[in-house]
């Protein structure tokens, strides 16, 4: 870039590609500022900003971490969730918030789902692009992270994620490009594994190629804290800034490079000019005086939690629990309330909605008891023993049951998506006694509910719901709230149907992607495999019918509509998705892959239209041969449903796409070329001598059809195997052979 | 290598590197030979040994394919063909015989897998180790083919298979290592096909590395026909001899490409001398005189092909069929028997059993109706009306079905396991009719029986039995021989259960093995999915207890005994089969896998042991850092079977295995260093700086064990994570950014 020729790179330059502290970047001729997680509240350390960035933080509204966000499937909740983030970010002085986590929910067991959105790219970058606009909308910058392919804990600094390229493209990279190319993050965070044998941080293809050269980033990257091995080739990779620091070794490394002719100059000058402009673009949009609302964000915190809950069934109208019921509250996690995850993004929240209040606020007749312990405390027998007694004495149980923070945390992936045994014996138990018992969930990752889903009549998913889950909770079960939530990620029957099952979390420090393209939801379905819950599933208090399925292609891509009824007595939400097949498609697809959705809100009766743009890039798949994306053109079959498995409507529009032809080469096959009928014309004398004259297509002799047996056959390999014909004749066989 | 030290390599050495026909081999200073076509029966060509190989051969006695030839689980038999191979072979003046194939059934849809024995490397590798000794003892050379990798047809000459290094050691190269030291082949034949992005025929590694080095092969690299798209690289590689030829070009060429120094003399000698050393085997064990048995011969088929019949299924002792019955029996198959496939290996055989003569010959009443037809004549309504008239009329219907040759060959993959349409609309209507209703399968290739499984009493699996099936089959129908052939592949419920549903055949040539190293009967018991028979599987028409598992482990290997006891009324074979896990396992293993089999022939009441080595390189897994084979230390769990889901006895024996440490590196985890009981007390008062006092394992603030948090991270990743502590104190930090 000639921007970044000049003088020889200055050690003031080399200090402004690594943090001045845990958390800062300060340096010659910038003004300081301060990254922080994370993506659901701000964790700004108290007091210095070393050690590991174990310390206390300051407190700070903790929204639903992403798990729970994602449930919403609604965009406009992420953007006032980053809004409200950035003002908090503002108030506490933090220049960039780390966040948003991309990464997908490739498998269950995953330790930092509950930091991750969904298990499909198109969810997951629909909802972090809102998030980062809204934060950025305050002044504060966000880090895209972690890029890439960190979809699992275990080794995870040493660890390679093997993806092939079209699932990579296709999949991991498509929520990250997203989001760049919508939303403009001001920092992309580069991952702590490898991808396909490279360290994230020190590619070049990732960080400069794919951000840059084809995304258009123009921003900052900023390296997870610790993930750099070499500073001289993650700064010639396109690596800005790492993280922490101070190094000054390191920053005396790379002008050692530099003088040595091992790293570009004008590399070195890039990384700095861009942690530079960074810095001046969080100068220019601080806020010295900002303060954030704390109880107008707890408000908020319980409006988006309410949002964030899914209904997974309701046989029966169970729910919403009738105001003069007498309730029985079961579990721990009904007083502890579990609503956020271990690590990097643990919030100091201001303050917690705890459910057991919440519901005694709200209902006349509500009695308690713990019904296990997550701490070992306590005789499981006699708390199970209690909690049936209470469950049986009530017109209705509510039982909340799920994982405590020390069974799942960033730092370690899960080996089971069991609940805790003592719980599944309390639910058998108090669903003995208590027909009326209503299932809450608490947790950040998917938990098995194949053994208790027909124990119940009534089961809500809350994810992790952050500070005010308790109050959004207790307004779904009394109904002051209707849920419309949709799960973000599949609950399977079993560990062993999920598609990671078997190279999942990798070992040796080789990590494969084995199901390729068929990640969530997408792997069910190709495989007919039956689950507990599909993805994108949520009921809702009310009825809707959708219908009416109208599909238009323009260059941008198929823009579907459909007309969504609220056909209860209820208001309410649902969300219509629309999945894409391609039927008879020239490469592998998906049965069904996500491409687009639209939430609607309506009164009792009402009728509206479900819009949704299902973008050309979504529909394109990689090309590995031509490296470049392809639309195909083809008839695209729209599913619009409510859930992935419960499709209201399909219809199929043609898409005029791209014409892809590669040049002719000794690596084209016959095959190939004869598939175009000139060439095939043209062909036909030379492949007729070329089988001795029996003509293509008898292949009698081989009791096989010799048309499609050379199919395969490159041309430039033609030659060795026509070769014998210009060898020996009959009369110089070996007569000694025989 | 010394001994090909010399002067510089001359055109006739060059030449030797080439064929100098299709099918032969000569040169100054040797004796010509013939290589020829292949597993199952000799297809010299008829005249002039040129074109593409497409001629008509000469008779010689088709035994049957390796589809059928594995169902007998009895090396005996695959050493006895072999030997009749070897005779035939020196009748019609061959010196090397191309085969076996042992590349696994990774996918029932693969085209070749009628060349192929099984979905197991053990079972694979001891089939054709025998094999290729019965074939030798007669002084006929083999080809172990195709090395490696070549599990589809699609592409097969430039797709690259891409598998992960322990599946690619621990399964597909197992088969082929086992062959090469147990048997000793004189050649090994080159994969069309690249493994992960490398040519086979020129991949040094592969040839060379791995072959020679490790393996201690010391005969001739030979590639597939037209393998070769560069000579200078394969032969650099180790590749000895290109096939077909002659190539004056190319020999020129390696001339040039030593003249500029672009390959090294010493590899061009060294391919010449192995060719030469080739050509004087052959020449030194002709037998100009020999001559073949042709009844004899028919009658070993005969032998051979009734071992390999499989009775799946024998509800109420409908089989054997009585002498007297009056027996229906339908379908194109009993009167144009399905016996070979398509492709390379296709024989002229001397003669044909015909399966509804054999049973019109051993039985009194016999009808015939023809049922269906492969090649679109005929009525299908007609034909199936008429069927089941007969069927109806007759006590027992016998219906033979399968696939015909058309569908599956080499050259092209399957895309469906489904038997024809109006083949299962036959099954259907004879069975509606005819409740002793017996089906014959007879197919290259698994086909689904899940929809016709529970419509008939009795199925008898024939897989393809070459030129003696017609009268194998009437044999063990009526009784004269007791079946006790088992399953070399599973045969799955749906296809979309197969392990490489999602990406067989592969695309945009890369085919990516993503099921690992869960293969055939090891996915299937890994995901616990329903199998409709299983691997391993096969009835006899008496019975066996089999009981008293002992396992003694010694540095070979594990030794297995059981006790076998035929406890019906006839003659009998069973073969038990071993199956090993390691419950607990430091690393990925399959929940079971063959590691072991013997067969016994028992009279009725009597009993015997059955034995199996199960080796040690069986046990071993391949450690992708150490880059070696590692014994692990544990109790190795063995269960011995009469199928992979019928385990009669389960045992565990403790084995001492290798010690693997790897040195300590900066990539050294700071969780491996404390696995170590005294680097973690030497450690503790580091990390307890490290997390600033506060102490490993508490990190309350951040929620979570930082004890398995910090695990993960590399030694020489916590200079960098401590460099704050060595910079900036609370004093320096930005006053700005609050």
């Amino acid at each position: 870039m000639t921007s970044d020729a000049g003088p020889e790179p200055s050690l003031q330059d080399a200090a402004l590609t690594s943090g001045a502290s845990f958390w800062t970047v300060e340096g010659e001729g910038i003004a300081p500022f301060w990254l922080t997680d994370g993506p659901h509240g701000i964790r700004k350390q108290v007091g210095s900003p070393d050690h590991l960035g174990l310390g206390a933080s300051e407190p700070a509204t903790c929204f639903p971490p992403a798990v729970g966000l994602a449930q919403s499937w609604d965009p406009g909740l992420a953007a006032e969730v980053g809004a409200a983030l950035g003002r908090e970010a503002q108030a506490l002085g933090v220049g960039v918030l780390l966040g948003p986590g991309v990464n997908l929910k490739r498998d269950p067991r995953g330790g930092r789902n509950f930091e991750y959105l969904s298990e499909d790219p198109v969810l997951t970058g629909t909802l972090a692009a809102a998030w980062v606009r809204g934060v950025q909308s305050e002044g504060v910058g966000t880090a895209l992270k972690h890029f890439a392919g960190n979809e699992a804990e275990h080794d995870r600094m040493r660890a390679s994620s093997d993806v092939d390229e079209r699932p990579l493209r296709e999949v991991y990279l498509r929520a990250f490009q997203r989001v760049v190319e919508d939303a403009r993050p001001w920092t992309v965070m580069s991952a702590y594994n490898k991808v396909n044998g490279v360290p994230a941080s020190e590619d070049p293809w990732l960080l400069t190629e794919v951000l840059r050269g084809e995304w258009g980033f123009e921003g900052a990257v900023v390296s997870d804290w610790g993930a750099v091995a070499d500073r001289v080739a993650a700064v010639a990779a396109g690596l800005d800034l790492q993280m922490p620091g101070p190094d000054p070794d390191g920053d005396a490394g790379l002008l050692a490079a530099v003088a040595e002719g091992r790293l570009d100059p004008a590399a070195l000058r890039r990384a700095a000019r861009r942690v530079a402009e960074l810095a001046a673009r969080v100068a220019a949009s601080r806020r010295p005086d900002a303060a954030f609302d704390v109880d107008g964000h707890h408000e908020l915190a319980r409006r988006v939690a309410a949002g964030c809950v899914v209904l997974l069934k309701n046989d029966g109208g169970v729910l919403p629990l009738a105001p003069a019921s007498s309730v029985a509250v079961i579990g721990e996690f009904a007083e502890l309330p579990r609503y956020q995850g271990g690590g990097s993004s643990h919030v100091t929240p201001t303050r917690v909605d705890v459910p057991l209040e919440e519901l005694r606020s709200r209902l006349g007749d509500v009695r308690a008891a713990r019904g296990f312990s997550t701490d070992g405390t306590g005789d499981a027998d006699a708390l199970r023993a209690e909690a049936v007694e209470v469950a049986r004495a009530a017109q209705v149980a509510v039982l909340f049951v799920g994982l405590a923070a020390r069974q799942e945390s960033e730092g370690f992936d899960r080996e089971s998506i069991e609940l805790p045994a003592d719980q599944l014996d309390l639910v058998r138990a108090v669903a003995a006694v208590q027909p009326r018992t209503v299932l809450v969930l608490s947790s950040g990752g998917v938990v098995r509910l194949a053994p208790v889903v027909d124990l119940v009549p009534a089961i809500l998913d809350g994810a992790l719901l952050g500070q005010a889950g308790g109050a959004a909770l207790a307004d779904v079960l009394v109904g002051a709230v209707n849920p419309s939530g949709k799960l973000a990620e599949t609950v399977p029957q079993r560990l062993q149907d999920v598609p990671a099952y078997l190279d999942f979390p990798g070992e040796f420090s080789r990590h494969r992607y084995g199901e390729g393209l068929h990640v969530g939801h997408r792997w069910y379905d190709a495989r007919g495999i039956d689950v507990t819950f599909p993805f994108g599933h949520g009921l809702s208090y009310t009825t809707f019918d959708v219908s009416g399925l109208a599909l238009t292609a323009a260059d941008e891509g198929i823009t579907a509509t459909i007309t969504v009824t609220n056909t209860g007595d209820r208001a309410g939400r649902e969300v219509v998705q629309f999945y894409v097949g391609v039927p008879g498609s020239a490469v592998q697809r998906p049965v069904r892959q996500l491409a687009g959705f639209a939430g609607v809100t309506l009164a009792p009766g009402e009728s509206r239209q479900a819009t949704a743009l299902l973008r050309r890039a979504d529909l394109a798949y990689w090309h590995p041969k031509a490296q470049r994306w392809v639309l195909e053109p083809a008839g695209y079959e729209v599913s619009a449903g409510v859930s992935s498995r419960d499709l209201r409507a399909t219809a199929t529009v043609r898409v005029e796409g791209d014409d892809v032809r590669l040049p002719v080469t000794a690596e084209t096959t016959l095959g190939e070329l004869m598939a175009d009928p000139e060439a095939a014309a043209a062909m036909a004398p030379m492949l007729g001598a070329l089988t001795g004259g029996s003509g293509v297509g008898s292949g009698e002799a081989l009791g096989t059809d010799m048309a499609r047996m050379i199919a395969s056959i490159p041309l430039g390999r033609l030659d060795a195997l026509r070769g014998a014909r210009e060898g020996k004749r009959p009369a110089d066989a070996p007569e000694d052979a025989r």
